[in-house]
């Protein structure tokens, strides 16, 4: 799991349970109806908004993106550059056997493309493509997560007006007005929260390990083409380097003459 | 009709008129000026921002969408398929009778052409342009629904200012501010209710779906084309699955080979 | 006056004022310092932001939008294809004395600059310099319209919380708070009326209309040069054609043959 | 003074002030402190926003903006023709002793580098310099007035919950409530009318006067280059009117004959 | 220290307290859960949008933005031409030495390049990565800091919601409202505070300077490529020149003649 996560979802929850047992009784947040109404309306209007399958895909996107750790750049391209060692000692071929100790998904399927005997083009191409569709189903669920998050406390907003409605339709007692009052704002309550510490930050986060992923993928691409052009492995790696921030480039290159 | 639209509406409305029903008298959230001025004050600034053509097309448009399942890339793809080994066995004039038999008109359309005996750039160009012109009457259906997604709760506000204005008016005894003021809170209610169980939804759907017919309509054009340019039926093939997700491409060669 | 507009001003204020006279006196929303407030701190502002010879222009541009009802495209193409047919016959020439029974004044010069015998070139440059300072124009007052729409609603909060703090500070008895608050409150009730129901709704028309003109305009264009250079009237038709969506196109040529 | 300037500072402040001592006691509306928070916050923000240099240049602009009347296009052009004649006759280096008499400083610096006897590639290069950093001084202008309209309200609205806080602190007799909640409103309400009749219309005027000016300098270095480069008086003018309104052409024309 | 920033954080921060200690008791303002309910929140939120190490180093570059005077480019470009008069005297071996006493890295950087001998396209393309780098990381510095921004005033309304359902729901006396009501609005007061006068004004500066830096960037990076083809020093002047304002190159000659 993220560590990240992790601490963003225990600081930020935690803080609130606390606050809210601090002042008094949690059992006055905790309301049933008000809940069905906020989770219910945001679902159902997004299910409007979007198609069935896109909605559901887009929890399993964010599972991944959430408890997977990001791929590591630097053993990424170690692992490459080992690979173009050997490409070049034992010819392409030699592969075969160990794609299955290979973690990389991507970088699989790219290495099984070249043992196939595609050519660069093709193997460029289809690479490309899969990369696309990558990122299109990363962008389509921000942007589901992103919709979730605006519907949240307008839904939030109307479970409130119908809640003041009941009340002052029966308000006999002004000095009886706090419960209902209290309970009407809970799904004020319960959309805002939802919106800002859970469906916007999920939208951000999706959006930030896209960036991240999608580069990434970029890179193993090149380090593919690059070991099926049979380049050396000295060029594999100053191709690879291009693509990571100076500052993790000399703590690479600290860490190869260590080794 | 399509599935999704049908759980998110029975989600969405349900749940609100559960909750109304749970609370109280449901009778209390049905008040017809309040419902006239929300649905009338709406309309007019829409009617006032569009030509009655462009708001009257977009309902038509809106119904098609919504009750209309999306037509199936894989099913497509066969029947392109189809078309194109029978142009290479018979020749594309055989067609003439069965066109008939297709159910996409896009794709009626483009046959005609083919067999008119129009060249490859004609086909084309009038292809292009009704797809352009497709997605032109997609993207004005999701403006309008924004521009009503906009204006319901605005119109919803003035209607409770004006509620408010009349109550506070003719207040003279303040036990009784309960009712007025939750028949002025109604229209607020309409109005966050339209703009976000129903136009701002729709909008999105108009925009997901859009892009999802335009590629459509973009596979069956290249489909068309390359039937015409005599391709064989292997080619057409790996022309059309371009357009179509890694993922969905597998379960479509599974299912060919399967068959 | 296009019909459209008179629909949308009758649904959406016929609405507001019977809303307003079904709920008790209808003098309780007339407050002439509230409206000038309000009037005048938009104008104002709107000064502030826009030179004077723009503000007044806007409402020319406004008028005559709104009043005038849209050239048919039809009718333009049909007259085009007329002046196309006679040209060839009569030489350019002839148009001369028949210029002033022609209604469109962007067709009648440049029709002038034709029978004045301009090069083509500089024809195209003339008109569509000519396009873009009306482009310019048209998007200047939907920016002008907005401004408005966006300075109301703060305007009218503005005169809103002067009348609460007027009220506040002369609050000695609190049961007679009622008649001053609804007072407070009808600033923000005409601004927001403004906003929502006349400068949002002209800004999203002027967008609308201009797209439509400039379109207009363009196929004017188009056919202008399509005469000058001496084209078959068939052809003009064919040109003109492309600039109308494949449906209005199919039901001109349905008229055309029943001529 | 740009007299629409005046007349929009006119008719909306005096409009506040009218309405306000209408309703009651002007002081009411006069709090130090609360001007001072107001100002000094929406400052302080903006100060840590942008370099204390750019924020008092952008005072600067906005002074010369407001209360000098922008070029005038028909004396420029005017004065650009003459030039051109002149040169012609008597040569570039005539100018020399003339340049004191000119008004506008671009142009004066664009002839001094033409007498200088600069290539025609270098005075453009130079003056477009001078353009884009005119441009960027504009939109950097604009810029920080609409950051102040947006910290502004904010500010203001801080206040309030200052002021609100500190009622609620010390509310012993609720029926003595009026008096603070007044003066808790007044920052919210200096807040808004400072973004709203201020900083954001000036910010407005700023956008479109940049567009003006950079217009009008662009049409003046168009001029120098066309005097430069020798052609006759003619030919310049024709260049200089590409650069306004086909109804302002037509008007200078009219006064030209009428010369 | 930048000197601005010391002054915009005692105007701004300086009035609030200021205005909060004439009002009553300061310690009104100080309510530990509410701030920990607020930072945790904010930091949650971002947290689970970003990943730690993103947010972590965004503090570090804001404190350095923040702390550190932005570069003077006068005194960079006397610097660059002192170089690049000794590189063409002594040859560019000779700095080797000298490094050390240049304050600036970037610059020191790219010296060194050209004294290991590289060619002119491999140092401006590392130089260029280097930049892009950097304005990937001051991007994302202001991007987080907005972020936080937009999510810290609707935490605040989520802690003034938590606090007005605990007050609503042991709400026996009506006239004991004030205190509880005043420590809900707390959250509310610190999410505004630190959205308005911290973060987003933070995100203001980050942008503004990232702008500059990357400007100075790109002239170092132009003054060490001309050093290294051998230009004249005035040439290499000349080219500095072109990266800053026409107002700041009249003073900078005027020091250099007095010079």
């Amino acid at each position: 799991m993220d560590i990240t996560t992790f601490i963003g979802i225990l600081v930020a929850f935690g803080l609130v349970v606390t606050s809210i047992m601090m002042g008094g009784d949690g059992t006055w947040f905790v309301n049933y109806p008000s809940l069905m109404i906020v989770i219910g309306g945001t679902m159902g209007a997004t299910l409007l908004a979007y198609p069935l399958s896109d909605v559901l895909g887009v929890f399993g996107v964010a599972k991944k993106v959430f408890f997977q750790s990001s791929r590591s750049t630097s053993d990424l391209i170690a692992l490459i550059v080992d690979c173009a060692k050997k490409a070049r000692r034992e010819g392409i071929l030699s592969f075969e056997s160990q794609l299955k100790d290979i973690d990389d998904p991507f970088l699989v399927q790219g290495l099984q493309l070249a043992i196939d005997g595609m050519e660069t083009n093709a193997i460029e191409d289809i690479l490309t493509t899969e990369i696309q569709f990558i990122q299109e189903r990363h962008k389509l669920g921000a942007e589901i997560f992103s919709t979730m998050g605006a519907f949240a406390p307008a839904v939030g907003m109307l479970g409130t007006i119908i809640g003041l409605v009941q009340m002052l339709m029966q308000m006999d007692d002004p000095s009886k007005i706090g419960g209902p009052m209290a309970v009407a704002l809970l799904t004020t309550f319960y959309g805002t929260l939802m919106a800002n510490l859970l469906f916007l930050p999920i939208a951000g986060k999706l959006k930030t390990r896209s960036k991240q992923e999608i580069l990434i993928s970029q890179m193993v691409m090149e380090g593919i083409l690059s070991i099926q052009s049979g380049d050396n492995h000295r060029i594999v790696e100053q191709k690879l380097k291009a693509f990571i921030a100076p500052k993790a480039r000399h703590s690479l290159e600290a860490a190869r003459e260590a080794a």
